[in-house]
């Protein structure tokens, strides 16, 4: 089986992360992947301080291997958008939540506070602590070093890449345009220092390279850190096409939500299975944030709305009563169904049963 | 160095086609990979059948190896669009124009006759005889065979890449999203014939598919039948990268666009050698077709006009002597500067210095 240092430094057997998936990865996915050889992750981005160290124990109590821990990097305090951009947006959502016999509220807030789950996390000490969104200062990266975690950020483009890299960072995920859930963008193009209100809609744009040009041309720009390639891998042939380009490990997300250790519902769980390969599309209107999904009525339906709806996390924050609700009634066509590329290549595997099966198709990809 | 069938079948002693580039390409570009052991293509899609008889012959003088023919699949008769579509696009191109002291007018006509290319294509026989932007009949692929050339089909899309192999295509090239230049869409996703009016708009978007996951999903879909990669693959460790997907060669357009055969002029050379990962874009501003190229001043000027200009070849043909004056001027901020999103890996070499540095690249990445 291929070994690289990334690999080497976890003891994994296998170069494969599970993919964090903010909402729908559990500690029993994670605890099943780094059992079986690879290296499960919690996305922590929208779980509160006291989860997160819930979450870390309940894998430990599964496992004695080495996992990690993501965090979306947001912005602190928490926003404080305008009555005006609350009521605009909550009046364009007003039809859905009717589907459901609701009427949309200000929720009672935004988003977690970051610096609480910050801190949350250096006391967690999980093994790989990564960061989407944005990036830490090279003091933040420093701490979380210093408590023994590995420190990854997600790059979408060589230039977030490289900016990881200057700020200490140990390895950096690239993510292609194929990649399910949220674009981790977080530099305007042709800018060093993330915008102060965010990347804007055309930064996203600008910042949608193909899982293979991006990772080929990260490997290029760190060469002395390990490149973890993500978007679009789904079995042994994907993972041994990411290796060579030069990546030393894969990071594969949607190929482990079908398992049935995943924290999705029927719904959801149908939706993926039934994909096909130009399915998906990225979409704003779910969260404020470009994230790729499985095409529903809901995306169709704003799809006008696309550049109008506030950013993340306020759009989120006001869709979520409505997609839980839509995940209680069984309907996909209101849900966000985030998916990648590759999703027409899912398998609905216990995860020991996938990663064995990834380990078989690895070895004969690489014979 | 890796073979395969395909390799196998035209003696190539590296897994390199030259992808086909319409404007761009030359015989001495096309002579010159041949004659290193790849197969050299040109791009036929805007070449006469007088042209096309001449360039192969040319090829022929300069080398005995196998090369390929491209061809748009287009619609016959030609298209006749009304005169206030032609009137409309005309008024917003006009102060493009105005830049270089023209007046648009009317062209001659739109683009050739796709039937009368057939027949120069049939009467040439190159070893390979590609096709993109539609699909043949089963007897169109068959008479290209019976004259003994190898029949490609290209595909942006799995659906697509099956139809090619339904009509007996002899191989089919994945185009990723990554790619430089036209995409190939002729499906719309879901269904199994071309859309009478072409593919609109959104069917291009959704057949915007990352390299990996488009090679990887067609080499199961067509067990039979070799795929050639192409999208983003400018080195050694990209073609390895390729060949593990499964892929049994590549195609690479923008790699070779620097070489001092193609037939680019200054300003366009400059423009790719100065280009960075995130400074390409698939607009269809300059010819009514979704294509990728470098983002310059008139691509910005009518992005406005993104999904209102006049489908290929309309808008093509309105554009055509406003980018020869462009090229004439050496002004790349109102040319048409496709390129691949690997454009800031281009290395200006001669094709047979490349070909030799790809060949050692490769050496070391598959060992």
């Amino acid at each position: 089986m291929p070994s690289s240092p990334f690999t080497t430094r976890f003891g994994l057997a296998l170069p494969i992360v599970q993919g964090p998936m903010t909402g729908s990865d559990t500690p029993a996915l994670a605890a099943a992947v780094s059992q079986a050889g690879g290296l499960g992750m919690l996305g922590c981005g929208m779980r509160s301080p006291a989860a997160m160290a819930e979450v870390a124990a309940e894998v430990r109590r599964r496992t004695d291997r080495p996992f990690g821990m993501n965090l979306f990097v947001q912005a602190t305090p928490t926003p404080t958008p305008d009555e005006a951009t609350v009521q605009a947006a909550l009046q364009r959502l007003a039809p859905f939540y009717a589907e459901f016999g609701l009427v949309p509220e200000r929720p009672a807030r935004w988003c977690e506070d970051f610096g609480a789950q910050f801190e949350a996390l250096v006391a967690a000490r999980p093994a790989v602590a990564s960061f989407t969104f944005g990036i830490l200062s090279a003091a933040q990266v420093a701490r979380l070093q210093a408590t023994g975690s590995t420190v990854v950020g997600t790059a979408t483009t060589v230039a977030e890449a490289r900016a990881w890299a200057a700020v200490g960072a140990d390895a950096v995920c690239a993510s292609g345009m194929e990649s399910g859930g949220h674009r981790g963008t977080f530099l305007s193009p042709g800018h060093e220092a993330p915008p102060p209100g965010g990347p804007s809609v055309d930064d996203f744009e600008a910042s949608m390279l193909g899982t293979l040009t991006l990772v080929r041309q990260c490997v290029d720009a760190l060469p002395s850190i390990p490149v973890i390639a993500a978007g679009g891998i789904m079995d042994g042939r994907g993972i041994a096409g990411a290796l060579a380009l030069g990546a030393q490990a894969v990071q594969m997300g949607t190929a482990f939500l079908t398992c049935p250790e995943s924290g999705i519902g029927p719904a959801y769980r149908q939706a993926l299975t039934q994909a096909g390969p130009t399915d998906t599309r990225t979409t704003r209107i779910f969260s404020g944030r470009p994230a790729r999904g499985i095409v529903n009525t809901m995306m169709d339906g704003l799809r006008a709305d696309e550049r109008s709806v506030p950013p993340y996390p306020v759009q989120n924050a006001l869709t979520g009563a409505l997609r839980r609700a839509a995940a209680q009634a069984g309907r996909a066509d209101h849900l966000s169904l985030w998916a990648g590329q590759g999703v027409a290549q899912v398998r609905p595997l216990p995860a020991a049963e996938l990663m064995a099966l990834l380990a078989q198709e690895l070895q004969a990809a690489s014979a």
